[in-house]
């Protein structure tokens, strides 16, 4: 409605905002004048008849908005005399004047010179992405999900959650972990949590005070380095070769945390040899440390034999082990676990209670009861099922295309390749990436996922959100983008501007 | 399967555990006895049929554990020369020495000095319960949830969530806010959280460093204390009376945080005047500081008229306001809101980004559809009504059972009220606990939420739990109990033992 809109009364300033009632909105406008003094504290409000007049509302809307102000006593409406500002409601005016912002928290300070993040949610899409952390869209999984959910729903508990995680899915994950990954755990062990993000939180206020040293591979996942950053850590990225974390390079840091993917290094795809797991093992042992063992999707695995996880070569030690349902579910599930060393068991369910009180039931016992009737088992062998052929995709694609310009590492398992073309420069990359994006195909270079700039450079292909045909359109706009850049006159090098991000 | 317990086969320990195939198991067990260097590195292992044997098992069992160890390179099979250790399996026997743990977290330290805790899903449950933080539950909300968190699993986006939260719920309660509380913010100063324990963490991050002063209420809600602790924070509670917290007693004390319930003292049921609103928003101002506005259960009101939160005093300054849907709703959802101040909108998000990405997205997107639809104000005047009976119950048995030994506070809003008996001693209340607890009555002093110990004991009812019929009843026993109180012989005035947890 304009009948009232930025009609000067001679008293205030009234203009509607469609929020709420019109009394409502005359009561904020009201209350916003008085607490910024424009009316003079013990003096008199305007009479309903004359305000109702000036700003061509009815005196109804006014009256009520002044009774509004009444029961909250900022006026105090006298009968034939009129309304009166209460005595007290001029204690705020210094609020008008300019007040100084709080200084930041150290926290925030960190937290301001992080880079940028685009997460997924947030960026344009286009029309065939190879964005790593896509969801694994299968339309029978959200079903069978939609009626696990449905029955959880009237099954689980409204009370407030055991903080430590839904016992039953403790123990689903206890028999899944002895079953697909050796690994031999209680549910006393298991702390369920909002996914890897909040786990390495966790861990992070567990294990280390600010100024402590964490390592973390290069090139590693961003946003766990960006929430050691924020917690205070001193990170050091530690470089990695054909066998996983140079080990050698860790042992005179005297690091209190090492994060590591050693099942398939993200997201370079290199499986960490046994010989630096045992180092590394020693090194955080010797040095009284403790080892964060990302274990993100050794789910997908593509062909036998995956060594065995750190935890299992030490276990309830030293080593904090990580698994996701990101990855096997969707990424909006939000559901993740901690395999906690016994020593750290109690401090980690605290930090999770004194975080946010626990997950929420539901989701907690539809998952319970997804891993237990089995349905989870035949989702990953599904999924496997469905991913192999896509990978199989990209792989001959990148080869027919490329010849052997590429190197493809990280194929064996997970949701992602890495492509390395040895014989370009960083600049040619970065035009290869802009020519695909005009055609409509995402790729996305692996060097914002290095602290140091990686020697040659790199594509990191997620392919959990394609399917075959995609896959294979795909590949066609890859060979048209990369046919066009040998056409091209190439760029200088300079820094790759996309991010990588999950 | 008792075949193989327990027998040593000369060579190691195998003992079946039942977790996973046998071949699993014996993998495992193999595996620890390499680790440990039981066997001499590049030695050999027992031939296959001599270690089926000895253990009477298969000698396939033992093949395939021998294949499991093969393919994680512990082992190297050399055909008919049998199988030996590989030689990079000896790297972890140090940790076979006894190894120091590693230091605490300043963080943890902090932590292992909290009292201990016994959440309402952990606690064993009497017959009739009024226990603070109980849910509501009216089968006909979850019937209701259900459909829309049914409707919502097909929905939602499977990818990751965005950190802030989902924009349509933001939208939603930004409607509700203006509409029920008068309160006029945007969907950018929303941010969806895990709950007010999330919302305090994230604030407590964001506000304060180690050491800075945060102030509470004294009595208070114990894990909001336990959450500003654990942080960091030196906290210190200023005590309340009948106009809420002593704001003169704030002054002094130049606090980053002031944590309040002014709608409803938490514990205590005190609405906090509008002069001391006026006084705390103009010390805070002053010295630079935060207030975070607890709103925890303004919906559930039994009588006209609330005071503006401060929010509304100060749009947008200084002022943080947390609501929750785990009183509206029910505690295990875990969804609460923070409406941010425009300058710490974004160090906001980034600390709830950094500390778990977002919340899930089905619940969220089944809680916007729940707003929208109009069913969550149904269900809060359906709540109000049912609610009304059960508060009118307890308020009545208590001054007929106590007479003018009893004052009551806080009855106009909320989900609990305070009882207070001015003419008893603490030891006589814990008696009246333990008295009422025999009967099948779960009865809690208010004695654990204060600092301070409060000068006359009293109890805390909360009654959502409860049914008009079960307050009936409740305040049968309670009556009992108090009139075997009378006849009892009392114990000197001792620390009460109970703790009031939500």
């Amino acid at each position: 409605m304009s009948h009232a809109q930025g009609q000067d009364s001679g008293l205030f300033e009234f203009r509607e905002n469609g929020k709420g009632a019109l009394y409502e909105q005359l009561a904020q406008s009201l209350r916003r004048a008085i607490l910024d003094g424009q009316f003079v504290v013990g003096g008199k409000l305007p009479s309903s008849r004359l305000l109702a007049r000036s700003l061509g509302i009815s005196r109804n809307t006014v009256l009520a908005a002044y009774e509004v102000l009444s029961a909250e006593h900022l006026v105090v409406a006298r009968g034939r005399k009129g309304t009166r500002l209460a005595s007290h409601s001029h204690v705020n005016q210094s609020n008008v004047l300019p007040a100084i912002a709080p200084p930041p928290s150290r926290y925030v300070a960190r937290v301001r010179k992080l880079p940028p993040t685009s997460l997924s949610s947030l960026r344009p899409q286009p029309a065939f992405d190879l964005h790593y952390g896509e969801a694994f869209a299968d339309p029978r999984l959200l079903h069978s999900w939609r009626r696990k959910l449905s029955a959880a729903a009237l099954r689980a508990s409204p009370h407030y959650p055991d903080p430590c995680g839904f016992l039953p899915l403790r123990r689903a994950i206890c028999d899944y972990l002895v079953r697909r990954r050796g690994i031999s755990c209680t549910e006393k062990d298991v702390l369920i949590v909002a996914g890897t993000q909040q786990a390495i939180a966790l861990i992070a206020r567990v294990t280390l005070n600010e100024g402590d040293v964490a390592v973390i591979e290069d090139p590693h996942y961003q946003y766990a380095r960006q929430a050691l950053v924020a917690h205070g850590a001193h990170v050091i990225a530690v470089r990695t070769d054909d066998e996983g974390l140079v080990t050698s390079e860790v042992a005179p840091l005297d690091a209190r945390l090492v994060y590591v993917t050693p099942s398939h290094q993200f997201p370079s795809g290199v499986v960490m040899s046994l010989k630096r797991r045992m180092e590394l093992l020693q090194i955080v042992t010797q040095q009284r440390g403790y080892i964060l063992e990302d274990d993100y999707d050794s789910e997908f695995l593509y062909r036998n034999g995956s060594l065995p996880a750190l935890r299992t070569l030490a276990p309830s030690n030293r080593v904090i082990y990580v698994g996701t349902f990101s990855k096997t579910l969707f990424p909006s599930l939000r559901l993740g676990y901690i395999v906690c060393p016994t020593s750290l068991r109690d401090d980690l369910s605290a930090a999770k209670r004194l975080d946010d009180l626990g997950c929420p039931a539901i989701e907690q016992a539809a998952l319970a009861a997804f891993i237990q009737s089995g349905q989870f088992d035949k989702h990953l062998r599904n999924s496997v099922e469905a991913l192999r052929p896509v990978r199989d995709v990209l792989v001959e694609g990148l080869r027919r295309h490329c010849g052997d310009q590429v190197e493809i590492r990280g194929d064996h398992s997970g949701v992602h390749i890495v492509a390395w073309f040895k014989r370009m420069r960083h600049g040619h990359l970065d035009r290869l990436v802009q020519l695909a994006c005009e055609r409509g195909l995402g790729l996305y270079s692996i060097a914002p996922s290095y602290q140091a700039r990686p020697p040659t450079p790199g594509l990191i292909l997620g392919y959990a959100g394609l399917t075959a045909g995609g896959a294979t359109r795909a590949m066609e706009i890859f060979g048209e983008a990369f046919a066009a850049l040998g056409k091209d006159e190439l760029p200088l090098s300079r820094p790759s501007a996309n991010k990588i991000v999950a």
